[in-house]
């Protein structure tokens, strides 16, 4: 043990496994031509003297900071929050680190930040947010950017978000499956990305069945478990009954299937009720419980950071939108 | 304009601007006797041409990173994401940046990253995660700490998080001045801090109106909506009814009123219902809408990171439990 108590240096190090200063950076380092045996007696004696390598120095060096930054362009919440674990999962534990700046959608906020993480040498930028409605692009930066769950209005970016068309397919592919022929939609405000497209998956599938969605029976809202209420009354009063609801959202679902229940149709007996999101305190909180599709954000997170380390390293980093697939996740709201 | 290509240095600017190299350093950084004219004359040459100072080099000569760590036990959920917040509110955009990293209740991660953010040198760390029960101290390391909604173990922490006995007193004290008098009160699993220390706040309030809480009207269980219900349920099947139920979290308020409406009690009228958290999605949905008790989270970061930001500049960091107050939001569920 060291009786000294200022921190070890390269020297030190160096003394203790009997090599030069110079070996003991290749080894701690990873680089230049050594054998395992003496890459692991240094090793080991960084390990005894609790030896620290200083990053910053290390950095300035490598012309790298091994950090990545992260704008989100809204406060951290339900959507960006399994994004930033998948992100977190990619990187690995420590060998990259994440710098975060919460740009909340002021676009000089963010302007600022994005001044910020180059002043801090991130090697590169990973960009996220709450809708995937088509953003303003940062334009093009000295360093690699992906964009993940938000998209890039600028098809020379890099954008990763999840197929809501193939998402809400898959949910119209199901209740066909059980039988179900008098679809309506219940779904968030018209100008919304995630209605249109979601609306527009549940349309493609019925075509393919040979049946279209009226335009009377397509309710669209608010992302509110109130509107769900509203529409499903709505829908209770209409002289033909439906038989499946497709919902926007599970909060959407959720005020659906409290409001056919109140109005006395049973789900799914009567009615069968798809959610879209996965989102727990909901799909378990409603009764029946809730099938939905799941956006599987966790994995969009991955992928995108996954492909930021790779551009980092010097692959090609690629442009356009890359979708990821969704899941349907079967629970009792749907099936008999 | 600057018509070379390459990025522009200390040098550039200080020609721009007509003084030496140590004036623009001078200037930039704040330090040093400098005219309020010369410096305004080196931050607008600086701002012409695009001068970023090489961050990296800054940190070295200063010894401080102007980072924070951030290490939370817990994915970044519904309760560490408004303490994010504040926390970023308080250390200005920009000025001080945040390394985040997940432990995940996982001690050798949690381990790993304190060693990975020391590594990097931060100059301060923020340790925060779910649940405000006492968790295992880190241990004394080289830079100041402030554990912010959990709290340490250890007295010689500091640790910031709000104040359960106050807040749940602050919703019996409302109930006691509408007339209620019999109280029962709903939580999550009894060995949790929160659920013992609001019981603790309710009790203590009855008890300075003369009242007390009656063994049997104390139903612990889940944080979940179906507990809410299943309580509701019970306290209906009793002989006398209650008046009154304070709530351990809006989730199981929300399932209280819930399972009070459909068993034919009518809310606030003949019941009336409190919740803590102030949780949008449950407190707005819920039919009538929730009284609640607001821990203030963000506040709860911003004070967090003042303490650390002053502990960063050399005052003192302080130690113990600092307990911060909860407020009162009323809505329809327990008033008329």
């Amino acid at each position: 043990m060291r009786s000294s108590t200022s921190p070890p240096t390269v020297r030190d190090v160096a003394a203790r496994a009997g090599v030069s200063p110079g070996t003991v950076s290749k080894a701690l380092n990873g680089t230049g031509q050594l054998s395992e045996a003496t890459r692991s007696r240094v090793t080991a004696a960084a390990e005894e003297l609790g030896f620290r390598p200083n990053h910053l120095a290390k950095s300035l060096l490598a012309g790298r900071t091994y950090t990545v930054g992260i704008l989100t362009t809204d406060s951290f919440g339900r959507f960006t929050t399994p994004v930033m674990v998948g992100i977190e999962d990619a990187l690995g534990a420590g060998r990259m680190s994440t710098l975060l700046c919460d740009g909340r959608g002021d676009p000089l906020r963010e302007r600022h930040y994005v001044q910020e993480l180059l002043n801090r040498r991130v090697d590169g930028l990973v960009v996220t947010g709450r809708r995937p409605d088509p953003r303003p692009s940062l334009g093009p930066l000295p360093i690699p950017v992906v964009y993940v769950l938000v998209q890039s209005d600028d098809p020379a970016d890099l954008s990763i978000t999840y197929d809501d068309v193939q998402g809400a397919r898959l949910g119209a592919q199901h209740l066909l499956a059980g039988g179900r022929k008098r679809f309506a939609y219940v779904s968030g405000p018209p100008r919304h990305w995630s209605t249109q497209r979601r609306g527009e998956g549940l349309r493609q599938e019925l075509a393919s069945a040979g049946l279209d969605l009226h335009p009377d029976l397509v309710l669209l809202g608010q992302w509110s478990e109130a509107w769900g209420r509203t529409a499903a009354d709505q829908l209770l009063r209409r002289h033909e009954r439906v038989d499946a609801v497709v919902c926007g959202s599970d909060q959407v679902a959720r005020g659906v299937v409290d409001g056919l229940r109140e109005g006395g149709a049973t789900v799914p007996d009567q009615v069968a009720v798809v959610g879209f999101d996965n989102w727990d305190v909901m799909v378990e909180a409603a009764r029946p419980r809730l099938t939905t599709v799941d956006p599987n954000l966790t994995t969009l997170g991955r992928v995108a950071a996954s492909r930021l380390m790779s551009a980092i390293d010097g692959a090609e980093l690629g442009h356009g939108v890359l979708l990821q697939p969704c899941d349907l996740v079967l629970r009792q709201s749907s099936f008999r």
